[in-house]
């Protein structure tokens, strides 16, 4: 497998605007507003999750690629719902206005239902390009499957639900958890697992890969919440304290600095060692856990 | 093929709440909204056609079940997102309440993105259903196609999008009948279209079809206008002249009342001369669109 997250980087971006579906002229502004957020500079941490997973289970990136692009369109029309008035009403975004400041409330939700629609559309017309050799193909419409659930009601939809359901309420650890292991965590895992799926991996290899991958949703949503109390708006991108303004309770608020710290070790440590038996191979995936738990934006 | 409209409108409400994919617990006030917009009275006329369509072409409507099921979660997705503040502002669907004046811009706004998932959901899960027989998965995939084409941003959502950019502007004939053809048409041709081919319909029926459903579509659309003009809020569940209200460019306001009913009437008989060959078979299709042509809620 490819070695360095660039390498893997640079593959989507080169591909990720030509796999949205031909737009017609009188929708400009649909188009511009989705590719305003598609391109505003995100790590495409679930893209480059799925490729490499693939490659880690000894399939090709360029196989995924359909998936990755149709993972970074869900991922980004959550963003884009997200920060909606109605949701988290925020303003910024990795340091620029928010496609609502930019395009209006109305051109947002349609820009972030345009992204959904669209990551279906890529991943239903990659099925005929599979469909002659039913082993690949039932390997790809399982992988479709796994998006679907990881993005829906029982995925990071329900996450989205008890966020805004839990402003403004005494939230426990429990259900904070919750919140994350969907909201965030879902299409993590949900990257990882079609990835694997994708490459053929084994059970055993979907088990351990799928801890590694809770963990590392948990561990990512931690040092969010740190960089939350600790960044600044600059580093960040967004306004720093954004989650105390809108009284949101987050893992650092419940459990304190340090606390977080600890168990963002412990969970970087646990996910470091269910795939120390990978070897070398693994290398990617210990590299990029132990990055992101230090990452300071 | 089954003779009424209400035989197909039995299996679908029979089954609609059904597929959805299991709810968990926490997200209840998710599954209550998205509930209450899928139950409130609508007159499932796409998962109706899509399963009429299949039976004439020959299939079961049976088969065609999950694909209807996914299209009135789409086509219910579609209502609440257009009812919410940013888009058309109403408070009234159908004589109730719309989805965010019950429960709010946000949880509306995630009820739509919950409904959007699950049919893709149900269309993806429903593929290993039909593993076993390349053809008939061959059907499967290529209605599952058809149907997100329809849904996204070269179908429904880029109607969505000229109907917003288009209030409070002049707004030509030829735009409109550009938005009524993806806003409403693309759903209606695509659920046509998408039960045809689950029933394996030739190319000529294929094309005869699509006639009548994008005569459908707008015929449909330009009695809507009319009976907004005309109709009063009760007979029609919502706020009557709303359309005027939101300075919208109707068929009507182009055109008046009287050159509308006579397009409306032109519209029909094509729709009805494009099948007269299908005999006693279109009988369906053609006691469907004079009732719809004539229909007074």
């Amino acid at each position: 497998m490819r070695e360095s997250y660039d390498e893997y980087l640079k593959i989507l971006n080169d591909n990720l605007l030509d796999y949205l579906p031909p737009v017609d002229p009188k929708s400009s502004t649909l188009y511009d507003a989705m590719k305003y957020s598609l391109t505003a500079g995100g790590k495409r941490l679930r893209p480059v999750l799925l490729m490499a997973s693939c490659e880690f289970a000894g399939g090709k990136a360029e196989k995924a690629l359909p998936y990755a692009c149709a993972m970074e369109y869900i991922h980004t029309y959550s963003l884009i719902h997200d920060d909606l008035p109605c949701m988290d009403d925020d303003d910024l975004r990795r340091g620029k206005p928010t496609n609502h400041k930019v395009y209006g409330v109305g051109m947002a939700t349609l820009a972030g239902d345009g992204l959904l629609n669209s990551a279906f559309e890529v991943m239903s017309k990659n099925l005929f390009m599979n469909f002659d050799d039913p082993d690949e193909l039932k390997r790809h419409i399982n992988a479709m499957y796994i998006i679907t659930k990881a993005a829906g009601i029982t995925g990071m939809v329900a996450g989205q639900v008890s966020d805004i359901e839990s402003e403004h309420t005494e939230c426990s650890e429990e259900m904070l958890e919750y919140i994350h292991r969907n909201k965030t965590g879902a299409l993590l895992v949900g990257s990882v697992k079609a990835g694997l799926v994708l490459g053929g991996a084994d059970k055993e290899m979907l088990d351990d890969m799928t801890v590694y991958a809770e963990n590392l949703g948990l561990a990512y949503q931690i040092r969010d919440d740190l960089l939350d109390v600790l960044g600044s708006a600059e580093e960040m991108g967004k306004n720093s304290g954004a989650d105390a303004q809108h009284e949101k309770v987050t893992y650092v608020s419940l459990n304190g600095v340090e606390n977080s710290e600890k168990k963002l070790k412990e969970l970087t440590q646990e996910a470091v060692n269910v795939i120390e038996k990978y070897y070398d191979n693994a290398e990617f995936f210990r590299n990029l856990i132990l990055k992101l738990s230090e990452r300071t934006k």
